[in-house]
């Protein structure tokens, strides 16, 4: 190898052995940076499509044969692989459809003496166009779907990994509270979202997504509403450092808060708080739920609130599941799973309030040795903004 | 219909009938926006992953029955729809995966009345999950690949995409202009692109993608390497206006240009000039190839010299097809194809110098009925760089 493997070895193989898997093809974004220990190519980072093609990279990987690694890139992508060379030995920079990365994988495959391989893939992800090449060009193939396995790998951080979460949460929230300072009666939620791109993109963050709400609705896609003096504003944006993702949200009012709004934001940070109380290796991701809830039907305004929390990394769900509740449907199997060090969660409580409107904090908080560590953990209470 | 389609139905209709097609499921980002006249979800607009799940928009379409149309998106994705209504009377805002949205897709063809339809899909796009799901609960659908379908009824722009497409250009070059005045000795290659991420987002554009080279070298992905004085620096880049690629190339030189430069600079003006010279409603797309090649082979440093021209809009390469020998392999099909007023080409030429560097221009060029208009078709000769 030309470098030591940026995971760990003898946990995927692990983990494929237990799949019954010979070979894995990852090919998002996501889980392609993992495996290459941080690589992304930079051309097709926001779309994949180009003339008739869709670009699919292949990161190849054969249990217990890691010198057989290989990478299936793009036509151009030496541009990529020059200036951060890959672990892999085998590189092939030379596929401008999903078809033809499948046909160089399976090349690799059969130059590997694989006849007959279990092969994990993405099933979410992986294209018609590419599945019927490799279903030609290898026929006695198996196949499983590797979405579980990937995920399951990248559960516990390594310190890199939450250096860049660290500095994607730092980033975000200082984002968000130079944008609140932006914003004027007047404006509206898409003028304030292109001012929270700006920021997030001085700071270096490749901006991700936006949520807003102003004013007494619930709506959260950026629209052309102004907001007024007195109302409130929330945002919930997500950026990524490096490919790893921050998701957060702070609340902002134009003036000061009324004893209602501090009432509500105030219940908002119980929750909040109750649901890293119990977070330390060995805690069960059920407990977060069971306390956070506990909280949150103390509340006045219990009606209309939500908790969430779930792991988050490079993409804005992922391991470790916390509970069968969240907003995506997952399997209950993680609930009872210890937390480990490392681990990284999105904790999140809102609430919708007729006359106040949307009102919610969310936070990144790392499983540490001795307990927690939120990052970016300011500007949580109502950031006052100057009323012209 | 709630509203008028923002697309020729006609057309659509015509298309899918010469292709044996009953209905057109539609998925990628270019293409769901074309067919919903603008619409992008924007939540999904980075990243697809979101759990174990990717999401996977479905737009429906009945070849002759637009009434049954219909949309199925993200769980989430009344957010986007509530802002920006969209024209189909069926709208399931509801899936968390790609098998998901196929199933949804298929319970809207079963309640249409469709047992076997034949159903153009997007081949290098649409994911096994979603594939095997369609495949169970429609067992005598067959399918066909809608690539091509959707480049066609892409290829003539209307007034509204070419005014994206101008401000895209626009904003594209206003943008390189104000990095390269930035520039100092000493700035590194990625300092450079960051700068230029921060002007294309200043300008409302959403930044796509840079390649970079400073001084005597060919890779051109953005690296720490330092420009130094009497440098050059060429800068090629993509960004968006509501969804529309402008993708352009620029250059620069820290002080004033050597008379080598200049002659370089020149050799690609006089190339770039005659494959405009020739484009007008009824011209063959060979004959931008051939007036374009012809001058290249006057120009003493033909040997390391490429041209290259090609359709542009919502992705980077798309029709019309003008050659078999872009970069992207295509098959030679719209050659022979006289050009329409509405189609806009990116024009493109670079060569290498051993002792300079690599030097080109790209430019967007829109078919007019008398014509043509260069977009954005400034900042062409030597932009020359202070030195502190």
């Amino acid at each position: 190898m030309k470098q030591s493997l940026p995971f760990s070895a003898a946990k995927l193989n692990a983990l494929l052995d237990q799949s019954g898997v010979d070979v894995l093809l990852a090919s998002s974004k996501h889980n392609v940076q993992y495996l290459l220990g941080g690589y992304r190519y930079f051309f097709f980072e926001h779309s994949a499509a180009i003339g008739l093609g869709h670009y699919l990279p292949v990161m190849g990987y054969l249990k217990g044969r890691e010198v057989c690694a290989f990478y299936v890139g793009g036509g151009d992508e030496n541009w990529g692989t020059e200036v951060f060379p890959i672990w892999p030995e085998r590189v092939a920079n030379v596929s401008w459809s999903a078809r033809e990365s499948a046909r160089v994988a399976a090349e690799f495959l059969k130059s590997a003496g694989l006849t007959a391989p279990r092969i994990a893939l993405e099933f979410e992800l992986w294209p018609v166009a590419a599945w019927e090449c490799l279903r030609s060009e290898l026929p006695d193939a198996t196949f499983l779907d590797a979405t579980e396995i990937l995920e399951e790998l990248r559960v516990v951080k390594t310190e890199a990994e939450l250096h860049h979460l660290r500095n994607a949460a730092t980033g975000i929230v200082d984002s968000m509270l130079a944008a609140f300072q932006w914003v004027r009666p007047g404006v509206t939620e898409t003028e304030i979202v292109q001012q929270l791109r700006v920021e997030q993109t001085l700071r270096g963050l490749d901006y991700e997504f936006a949520l807003i709400t102003t004013g007494p609705t619930f709506g959260r896609g950026p629209s052309p509403r102004r907001i007024a003096n007195r109302e409130i504003l929330s945002l919930d944006t997500g950026g990524r450092h490096h490919g790893y993702l921050a998701d957060m949200a702070r609340m902002a009012v134009l003036g000061e808060p009324t004893a209602l709004m501090k009432d509500l934001l105030q219940e908002i940070l119980d929750i909040q708080q109750a649901a890293r109380t119990v977070i330390k290796p060995g805690a069960l991701g059920s407990e977060i739920y069971d306390l956070a809830l506990q909280t949150l039907k103390r509340c006045p305004h219990q009606k209309e609130m939500r908790f969430v929390a779930h792991g988050i990394g490079l993409i804005a769900h992922e391991g470790p599941r916390l509970t069968a509740t969240g907003p995506v449907p997952y399997a209950d199997k993680h609930a009872p799973r210890p937390l480990e060090a490392g681990m990284v969660l999105s904790i999140e409580t809102h609430l919708k309030h007729p006359e106040v409107g949307f009102v919610k904090l969310e936070d990144t908080v790392a499983v540490t040795d001795s307990g927690w560590e939120a990052f970016g953990d300011w500007g949580r209470g109502w950031n006052v903004l100057n009323v012209a």
